[in-house]
């Protein structure tokens, strides 16, 4: 038992803010009694880890600089990776493992390093154990399969082709929530599965709320005349908006010695290492926002675990809680920093500088107002931060619909288009701009894959009051540039944590209170309400 | 017993010219009564294929765009990868499926797809399982850390830095030769290992006979004054380098839908699938020549293995046979091609267009003396065609002298000195341009890491002559920049067939004479004659 005891305070003592600097393996070597198995367990969990890893590899390689032709066996080489990653995680030998370390894990600190890998494996092992992994391989190749139908159904926007993979998927998607028998509702384990701890009720009553809040916001806004964005949409040559993207980063503290930008169709992040956390955006040439927001939106997810306790590497530990909290933390450094007028007074000249001829005359005010134009639109990911939440909303509405039955998938396009009308008072003229436009349903799981959007958005207002509580010159900081309190605030309270806490822990612990939609309402209506003169 | 003779009719019949559409899998689809083992055998050997080609992309991405902070976590990604793969190819499943396959080989033809998979991975598998796996550890492990020891000692012209590591290594050499008794030399296993099928005796004689008809020729060129390549080393911006060898590249017919080049510090090619075969480069800017023709050499290396039957695919028959035989691609077109009179007289041109201030007044004749000026030098990899043989044999012969004892691991920057001495005429000032000045040791065995390279220069002048002696016209196709008819014979005799022959097999069904100094020899006499006025 003393043999605990004395692990134990050292794990308690690691875990004071002294936190860039301890290392897992650092602190493994002082301590001469921890449990040998729980060292074995750890070394497991660093073989999946770099097996993932590869994997994570592989797929960043096929997004950005694969040779078309090296599709077909860039896929059977994922596969063949994530079927070890399984097939190792879900071994018995981790159950046996977890077992005995029931009464070690009891000494220990909730909050240590050890306590908290122990426990989250236990959750990972046991979600993936649950699943039969004939029938992890079925889903697997019926995503590949719908999602190649959807890649084509798109463009021609022709529902039909897909409809038979989506009925297939929903079909899919049921069976999967029965490997967790117990469940309140059938979307329950879908939900759980990407925002850990949440369930559709608690989601219902949120969203219904913040609906609530938003739509007369929506309707003062859009009763008024339309804000010209026009200077967004003139010619803005790709290699100047990626030079001025890598200066920006660079600026901003993303540590081009630790990851890198490159071009993809979807913008995203990935993580080989802690030291190696890479980005994607994308450009367009008449739209100088997207490649902007999306440089800016996968930086605030790199920040995160690129802040990570350095020793979490090659544990499940390292990464970030849930869809939610991740978002939250891009979505923070996309909107919450990235469309201010403090952080475009310092900007604002730089990015004229860069595009003098496009930007010259154009005032701040209108580049800030453009950035900020609020409108009934069809497209989620062109959303602007006020009606955003509403789109989301929709889509988890229909996904419960479908689950309960209560929605066919042949009826699903009207459907989209009758809440589209109702809830932003515009209809799709095409399946395209409408229920064919995200890929999610058409790649994934029906069910799970929107809510961490606006869980994300509710979130970022939350941790961003608490910061700025903490720190009241935040803004006067971003007006000179300067992102460092800010960075340093996340970094102490959210970043460096990694999956340790689950995201109601989290929220409770940075911010003293549950989730609630009070600091994204006061935001959007402090905000807007200045822009919209309401 | 009809069963297997039924598929092996429908192998043969696969086995005509129709090679590039024939596909094994789609063969496999047709026949009914393949061996159940055999389609077992194929399915494990695609899920090692695709371990080691994620392994390949690691190593790949290390060298190219990875940010140097992702290193350590990368070292411990490739272990695993490297290890799970080793595992799987030592798996007694495997012995107990050849075992099982033995009638069936018996009676298959010698050359069929089939046959030959089979072969290849019984020697493969062989070899791997008489290595234990503990061992293979330990080796791995004394790489990284003498390629670290490396890496710090050649700047440092040191050494002392790297002497015990080698003679860690050199021990571990003999050690790993000794898992395979019944050796003529101790250096035979180490030498089968890249070169299967030569032994040191082999290699010693051949190199006697090249060298006594080097030498006179070395000498009656050294006696006359150097040729002026001054034109090389004037400067020449990295970007446009690197797009005059993509437009090269583009024009040789190499497919940027199934490869791409990046710039590295070592240039290498690398595979991740028969339709994924890329290539680094580095440029000089003050050295025209490294860039353009490590272009070249890597292309060679890569038109070997895009060209390889796709039925291959994922298997070990796709590939190269031997580090001589990948060599002899990549010096036929770096050397016989790249550096031929008729080659520079359609694309001198275009690389004047290219540098016009630079190569503006400079003659295709003196460009042409120039990039095949023979010195005698200190580096091997700057070495020209005359001489590079030279160096080869050097770095045999040490690593023979090591091998046998004669010589201790301190004696050998004192021995090589003497050696460039006695060989070359010239003695490096220091062990960074001496001893040190190649990474093989340092990060690998000692024994068989260099005789492949002179394999390969005397491969590629004998399979050139057979080329010509085939198609006569193909120096008249390259003045018009063709090189159509030189490559569908390489692809014909010697790309398609991958791993399915042995070296000795290939050259005596390509050539139909075994292994010979003589037509390298012929062709520096030819070449250099009539450069030099011999």
């Amino acid at each position: 038992m003393q043999m605990y005891l004395r692990s134990r305070a050292v794990c308690v003592r690691l875990e004071t803010p002294n936190h860039t600097t301890s290392s897992l393996d650092a602190n493994m070597q002082t301590i001469e009694k921890t449990h040998p198995k729980f060292l074995e367990l750890k070394t497991r969990l660093t073989e999946i880890n770099n097996i993932s890893s590869a994997a994570s590899l592989l797929y960043w390689d096929q997004a950005t600089h694969m040779p078309p032709s090296g599709a077909a066996a860039r896929g059977r080489q994922l596969a063949t990776l994530r079927q070890i990653a399984h097939e190792k995680l879900t071994d018995g030998a981790i159950a046996s493992l977890l077992d005995s370390l029931r009464a070690y894990e009891a000494d220990l600190a909730y909050d240590s390093n050890e306590a908290s890998l122990i426990r989250l494996t236990r959750r990972l092992h046991e979600q993936a154990a649950k699943v039969p992994a004939a029938f992890t391989a079925t889903i697997s190749q019926h995503r590949a399969a719908s999602y190649e139908a959807w890649a084509k159904a798109r463009p021609a926007n022709d529902f039909a082709l897909v409809q038979p993979y989506l009925e297939k998927t929903l079909e899919l998607s049921r069976e999967w929530a029965n490997f967790f028998p117990g469940y309140d509702h059938v979307a329950d384990p879908l939900i759980d599965a990407s925002d850990y701890g949440m369930k559709a009720a608690d989601i219902r009553a949120i969203f219904a709320d913040l609906r609530q809040q938003l739509v007369p916001i929506v309707e003062a806004i859009t009763a008024q005349a339309p804000v010209d964005d026009a200077c967004l949409h003139q010619t803005y040559p790709e290699a100047d908006q990626i030079a001025f993207s890598l200066k920006l980063l660079a600026q901003l503290g993303y540590d081009f010695q630790r990851g890198r930008q490159d071009k993809t169709l979807h913008p995203f992040m990935t993580r080989f290492s802690i030291n190696d956390v890479r980005i994607t955006t994308r450009v367009y040439e008449n739209d100088l926002s997207q490649g902007l927001f999306s440089t800016i939106h996968e930086m605030g997810h790199a920040f995160y675990e690129l802040g990570n306790d350095l020793a979490f590497e090659g544990t499940p530990l390292a990464g970030g809680i849930s869809a939610g909290v991740h978002e939250s933390q891009s979505r923070l450094w996309e909107n919450l920093v990235g469309r201010s007028r403090p952080f475009w007074q310092f900007f604002y000249p730089q990015l004229q500088a860069a595009f003098p001829q496009q930007l010259g005359n154009v005032s701040l005010e209108t580049f800030y107002r453009a950035i900020n134009k609020v409108q009934r639109s069809l497209i989620r990911t062109d959303a602007d931060e006020v009606t955003y939440n509403l789109h989301v909303m929709i889509r988890f509405d229909l996904e419960l619909d479908l689950l309960e039955d209560k929605l066919a998938v042949r009826d699903l396009p009207a459907a989209w288009n009758e809440r589209y009308r109702r809830d932003l008072g515009v209809v799709p003229e095409s399946d395209r701009n409408g229920v064919l436009q995200d890929v999610h349903w058409y790649s994934g799981i029906i069910g799970g894959a929107f809510q961490g959007y606006t869980l994300g958005n509710l979130m970022s207002a939350q941790f961003f009051a608490a910061a700025l509580q903490a720190n009241p010159e935040i803004p006067a900081q971003l007006e000179e540039g300067n992102v460092h309190r800010l960075h340093n605030w996340l970094q102490e309270n959210i970043y460096r944590h990694g999956r340790k806490y689950t995201a109601a822990e989290l929220i409770e612990r940075v911010t003293q209170a549950p989730l609630s939609t009070t600091p994204l309402v006061d935001y959007i209506k402090q905000k807007y309400g200045q822009i919209y003169q309401l």
